[in-house]
């Protein structure tokens, strides 16, 4: 318990369980306790300017605007999210804010979630792993991370009273393993609960979530804060383990949690834990802070300009037309957003930048006076104008360089999108321009994933830059001509239409409720099971170079226990200096439980110059094997696939292993069923005694083949009941006591 | 209550809650009251001979074997499946059965369901309207239905503990609306519960299913008897509505209910009332019965013949090849099946048919002296011999008319499917007679959908006829020859894969619990929303004439009411005559939930003479455009799209409708969100008002269509409470009484 909590009237104690204001938490002076900021992120510091309104939604101190998390999820690179961790943290310190709102690590769950350019991938591992680094770099500076949003909050449709209908299996093995590595592996000052309902439960007042699975089992010490304005029932919400309240709430706050207090609803005790856990957590933080760092933000421009590099992926390539040579020859730069660059989403994570490269800049900076023409409205109206002048400029020019992507309007906080189509006007401009050119190379500038399908297989190379923060434009330029490596590779599939994707039909669900029907099988665990083409698969990214994986080894040190040992010879073939990601996939084709076909279970991103070669190690712990069973995390014996490969559907290598870990046998029941008997070691020789000693029919089952997988799902005592001769509850429980 | 009710003891009245023996009822002779005989139906009376051994799995008299539920549901014709009931109810009649256990109406979820040969369709009006013909036809004969499974029993593994994880209105509109049409169109005398659990609740003890909605919403007057063995917690069923359980149970029952008594966890008057119902229905249907009718078997017989070619689906008959004429040329007989027909599933259903027609038979009548090879083995092994016989035999032949389908143990009750591929063996076999003779007409039995990838545009010609009863063998060669018309549509999709149903990912659970992710998009529903390629879909089927739908007038007589007229003219346009199904599907594009892109609402099946035009009316009530709402049934105003077809994919013409009925205006309370407020006529102005007056940020609002949007979601009482100034509850109280 922190010792001012005893310092403090039960007033005082309550009044700290909310905010003093939008972004601030109370200080009481008599007792020595400070109050803290907390602010947005997580790709800048938004740091209102002024006097905070009450919707938070003014102008905010100019930080740099680093990638979004669509971005930084293509980089693979926990490392290079810890040094953006880090830049975000010296930023926060030179502003005085103690707690910088980020990572989110929400699963994108559906191409449509407004906020997906938030949110890493659609695969826990790979989420988990970046949000660990992110929260490392930042909370080295003495700056508080809030890992959110906490959980299951994967919409914003009805985002503040939805119920996300979701099974615990699924839970625990794609919506909460992203929350439970950062926690576990980098500890993050406070959590962020969600808006949303949880089967029903708001994820403010989830008890299971809050105070079971969060501290209980995965051993969080830190604060859990609400997302704001996420509160219906502040003492509820304190005894499900919510600690600190955001905003600044009403006066009707205090007197519910008082009432509940008078009642007995709540005990006093859960409130000086809360207190405590939110003052012991600023002094964490104090403690751990040096001199207030100085920004140099000119290092981090170019920190954001390296990482928005490092997130693009280059999806298509025909004939090496990228990179551009220096004499490419006459180019034409056409679309609005190398002017006007689109580089991050609307809503809460919304940056003023220090800086903003215009990619058009960097272009000319390299090639000289290349044209330029907008070539479409951002507002979507048609202008035949703005065509026709881009034809003219794609027809004198030898190669055009096509700048498309989701205006701002398209992606946001708060809502959804209804389709991943380019807007239209995009899309007539693209065949304009191919009537006349077909050296194209386009350039996407999008935070959740759009439909290729009139893209792909008509111009020879694109460029998926996500929304790359300020530095984007200059980051574009630093591929196109090869200064750069795109170094990004998918951390979420883009699928062929919109309506094969595995939330179709329950995205985004009735009013207040949404089923997530697909459970585990969220992105390419989807695509895989249901056998379906893909524009482009998880995992998947082109380079500059090109590199080979052999001689792939897979190992079991102790075949009696769930780990296997990894390894493979990583070789960069081409001329160019380069990097690829090496992918791990485990599936188990055994299961007594339906499994994805494969799972992302380790990776890594190899740096390596032209003609190099690496070993690399991967491992793969106890987890890597194991699903959600009715027990808890189970890992059965028998055999696994390891793959490995350069997406998820790139493997270079497939690797049977046994795993020889004990057997699960399920205790046996009055609920069990003839099956569960003949599978049990000792109950299938009980069983066969005495259907042998009854004779009759009963002896007949396991004789006939036919009859016996009929019955094969019967309760024992179902079976034995019948036709009321003998009781078969009675019968059951003699033969139990036999076990 | 029956008065023999007064006139027993409580252990007598416990003693009726369950069944004497395995097939029948007690009586109580000083009571006046009889026991009854209830047997396995649904495609014949199976009446097990000799004393019934406890398993219920002995032979039984010979019966009529009529076409199984996957035949009879193509023939998309009640009054048919009328006439089949009145048979099985004098055949019922003359063996001294009370109650004959069918119809099956659940719906077909998945094609790998082990009992699919035993439902009707994955469309609910349709298996509704089919069953309710069945049980007019049987009940009229004094004999009583028992309308199975209730509920949601869409798989066979785990069935006696598998939890059904299903949201209502899925349930409402997809798995229960079978189980009401037949209730209210047609009072079942009894209906049985499933084995299985719904939400966690085994439906044996469900009272919201068995009491609120089967009784009190939907106005059932019968009796329910539980699936044999269904019942693990008799107080428990009886309180929830269970009146039967079966078969005999065991001396604990009594100790059970009479525990429970004593308990005060079950009132008497719940017995009472038990007894009362079960007594009831047995009188009632004894006075609805007249002379014990005299059985014609050959007429029932050939009534199974009649019934089987209306069953039959013609997939494809490229250039006419069907019907084959008498004087052909010289055909070759393949297939196994030709000879040993495959005309029913196991399990419950298994009948001693009281004859049994082989195609190769039938078909010698009528051509002569074919020639006949086996071609494979029913236990899967190959054959060598077999096959090089085969070929030989289609090289001799100008025409080959192939006999494949599933061997017997790959469909019953009690185990579902893995796969829906033909066996391996008659692919081979398949694959060896074309490589010499292309004129291959292929004839399938299986009781549910197999894979047709390895058939389609392959042959000329392929008839699908299910598991066609005794007679399939006549009815293949009358359809054949042309002798019959093969006049039956699909029940269900036939999908390209396995891994595009609906259920793929879902299907059949963890051991314990399935969860009906795909919720209301079941079968087309499915195909239609995620815009899937299919084999063949719903409601296709060809014949030997052709028919042509005109003159679509679709009227609202009151726009104030959710009610249309549809008219459409028929007209066989060909040389022969035959029949043919218009179907009718209704769209909502407007409606405030995600609902099917069409859904079936009213079927009618013509028969036209060669030459001959109708005019066909249907009409749409009010469940045919509405969908189940927060509130129930719920029919919002605007355009409905009303399409005529002959089936799902091959629509004639569609209408647009538009229904003036009155909106639903939700009622705004705490919860309500800003996008509520601005969408209800009163709420709107009195939140403009309100913001005006506040001024600042709270009035900038609604002038951003940014920020607008963003806030759509939000409740309004978190807006009105952000910054803690004034209480957000009290604002939004203040605002609610202005109401």
């Amino acid at each position: 318990m922190h010792a001012a909590v005893s310092r403090l009237s039960l007033d005082e104690k309550i009044s700290l369980l909310t905010g003093d204001s939008f972004w601030t938490t109370r200080g009481v002076e008599h007792a020595g306790v400070e109050g803290a900021v907390l602010t947005d992120g997580p790709h800048g510091v938004r740091l209102q300017t002024g006097s905070a309104d009450h919707l938070g939604i003014n102008d905010s101190h100019p930080a740099t605007s680093f990638p979004t998390a669509a971005a930084t999820g293509s980089t693979w690179d926990p490392e290079l999210l810890e040094e953006m961790g880090e830049a975000l943290g010296r930023e926060s310190r030179a502003l005085g804010v103690d707690v910088l709102l980020g990572p989110g690590v929400n699963i994108k769950r559906s191409p449509l979630c407004g906020r997906n350019f938030e949110y890493f991938s659609e695969d826990p591992l790979l989420a988990g792993a970046l949000g660990a680094g992110w929260v490392r770099g930042l909370q080295a500076q003495g700056v508080g991370a809030s890992l959110k949003h906490f959980a299951a909050n994967n919409q914003e449709t009805e985002r503040m009273r939805v119920s996300a209908e979701v099974d615990e299996r699924t839970l625990r093995e794609i919506y909460l393993p992203a929350f439970e590595r950062v926690v576990k592996d980098a500890q993050p000052a406070t959590v962020m609960c969600a808006y949303n309902r949880i089967n029903g439960t708001y994820a403010s007042e989830h008890r299971w979530l809050l105070t079971d699975v969060l501290r209980d089992e995965w051993g969080y010490d830190g604060y859990v804060v609400s997302d704001w304005g996420a509160v219906s029932n502040p003492p509820a919400a304190v005894a499900a383990g919510l600690d600190l309240t955001m905003p600044a709430a009403g006066p009707r706050h205090a007197a519910d949690i008082r009432a509940a207090l008078d009642r007995g609803d709540l005990d006093e005790a859960a409130i000086d834990l809360a207190v405590s856990r939110i003052l012991t957590v600023h002094d964490r933080l104090r403690a751990a802070r040096g001199e207030t760092p100085a920004v140099d933000h000119d290092a981090h421009h170019a920190l954001a300009r390296r990482i928005a590099a490092e997130s693009t992926v280059l999806l298509a390539n025909e004939g090496g037309i990228l990179p551009l040579s220096a004499d490419e020859g006459s180019i034409a730069v056409i679309g609005e957003f190398a002017r006007s660059p689109r580089y991050q989403g609307a809503g809460s994570s919304h940056i003023q930048p220090t800086r903003l490269d215009a990619a058009l800049d960097a272009i000319r900076e390299v090639a000289g006076d290349v044209s330029f023409v907008a070539g479409f409205r951002l507002d979507g109206e048609a202008d035949a104008a703005l065509v026709d002048e881009a034809v003219a400029a794609a027809r004198a020019a030898r190669t055009v360089v096509l700048f498309l992507g989701l205006p701002a309007e398209d992606e946001s906080e708060g809502f959804d999108r209804t389709h991943i189509d380019l807007p239209r006007v995009q899309r007539d401009l693209l065949d304009a321009v191919l009537a006349v050119n077909e050296r194209v190379v386009v350039v996407l500038s999008n935070g959740s994933v759009v439909s290729l399908g009139c893209i792909v297989g008509r111009v020879p190379a694109i460029l998926e830059m996500w929304l790359g923060g300020q530095a984007s434009g200059s980051a574009a330029a630093d591929v196109l001509f090869g200064v750069a490596e795109p170094a990004g590779r998918l951390a979420e599939t883009i699928p062929l239409r919109l309506a094969d994707n595995p939330a179709h039909v329950n995205f985004p669900g009735s009013p207040k409720k949404v089923v997530y029907g697909e459970r585990v099988y969220v992105g390419y665990r989807w695509y895989d099971r249901t056998e379906r083409e893909v524009a482009f698969p998880f995992g998947f990214g082109l380079g500059y170079t090109t590199f080979e994986l052999t001689d792939v080894a897979v190992s079991v040190p102790d075949a009696g226990r769930a780990h296997a040992v990894v390894e493979v010879t990583v070789s960069n073939t081409g001329a160019r200096d380069g990097a690829e990601v090496v992918q791990v996939y485990v599936g188990d084709p055994e299961a007594s439980v339906d499994r994805p076909v494969r799972e992302l279970r380790a990776f890594r991103k190899v740096r390596l110059a032209a003609g190099e070669s690496t070993r690399v190690r991967l491992e793969l712990d106890e987890r890597a094997f194991a699903f959600w069973g009715e027990t808890g995390w189970t890992v059965e014996p028998g055999a696994f696939t390891v793959e490995v490969g350069t997406s998820s559907r790139d493997i270079v290598a497939t690797t049977e292993i046994e795993l020889d870990v004990p057997p699960v046998v399920p205790e046996l029941d009055l609920e069990s069923t003839i099956g569960d008997w003949q599978r049990h070691p000792v109950g299938r020789g009980v069983l066969e005694g005495a259907l042998a000693a009854q004779g009759g029919a009963s002896a007949a089952i396991f004789a006939d083949p036919e009859i016996s997988r009929m019955m094969e799902s019967m309760p024992l005592r179902t079976m034995l009941g019948f036709g009321g001769e003998v009781d078969g509850t009675s019968a059951t429980e003699a033969l139990l006591a036999q076990l």
